[in-house]
């Protein structure tokens, strides 16, 4: 079956929030865990924002790692694990001409790291 | 803030596409690679689901993982690791009245594990 | 090339501790990330315990996922993520007739979940 | 605990091998599943490398991703899934005055990709 044959079910806008959601979870689940310092977030941001560019449908991928948790967490061992709090990302899905932009940020009242679509 | 206010742009069917594809792209990534032959089948179909159903809107998770490319790759070593084209998943998620299923599966003509949202 | 060949440059203690290192570094970032609450750790265990068995040399695997630390971790959205610090596990690997238990514990004065050959 | 005291019942060589193990554990089942295509090869080595030099007693890692297996299966997607057959991998751990390599390569014959300590 062609790729857009599986999609007639969905609006443009339906199509271009699912892609981002997918995106943010695959996102999530393959670099959390990943080991982390200062001198390596940039590393890991680029590499992060190029892979998550191939998906489907994405057109851009803004990663920044929060530097003040990384620092504050690389103690004696002098690095950590990359956590879903330390992530903050917004990646842009584009179908036709329908333009969402799906973010992750830590939500302190949550105490939890939230995705959602971008007003 | 609280949860739902993240999610007062979207209709309920929306919110529900949107988690769905959260959800099938965290699975992906977070088990893929993961050692598995014939006899570990059920315990990572288990484990997946019931890790799955812990995240919003989920209420019900499918998983399948295919025996016959399992044991087909399972080669002297006695196992192989999960890929993408061994998942066949259905997760369901509800919002309010809104149920939606979000399914992979292996498309031969593409060559790829697809994701979509069944009709 | 046969398996054994590769390894004609080590002891059988060297192998054993080899092959405990590499099941354990798999286990921590296979499954760090991955959604739990007290009610679903039991069933990761279980992947986890079936998935590592798999490996090269490996006998035996006894894996206890820290519940005071999942619980205080699952806040008002139900659940958290598997990180390092939740881990305790021992994993044992066995060639010919040297044994050995390769381990992990969370360090409180490291503030690290450290990785080390059981005395 | 000492981070040093863990490790007196090994000598520094089986620290070593033991150390490199560990890391190319952590490197195959954190990066396998990652989305690459020939273009992004670069970034997600370097990643790898920066990310794996944070671990205990590495000194030194040389990451390549093998860019035929990379273009062979990045179909009408444009794109793969990272697998151990395309990673050739060599990590290297230092304890004192003791070096050791190790290494991960695809063997045809095993059809595996497998771990082991340089010659």
């Amino acid at each position: 079956m062609k790729e857009d044959d599986y999609f007639k079910n969905l609006t443009d806008r339906e199509r271009a929030i699912f892609e981002g959601g997918i995106s943010m979870g695959a996102l999530f689940h393959q670099f959390v865990g990943t080991p982390v310092n200062a001198d390596t977030i940039e590393s890991l941001e680029i590499a992060i924002r190029d892979s998550i560019l191939l998906q489907p449908a994405i057109v851009d991928v803004a990663v920044k790692i929060r530097r003040d948790l990384v620092e504050e967490n690389s103690g004696v061992m002098g690095y950590t694990s990359l956590t879903g709090d330390m992530l903050s990302v917004k990646i842009t899905t584009k179908i036709n001409e329908k333009i969402i932009n799906t973010c992750i940020s830590y939500d302190e009242e949550l105490d939890y790291p939230i995705m959602y679509i971008e007003y």
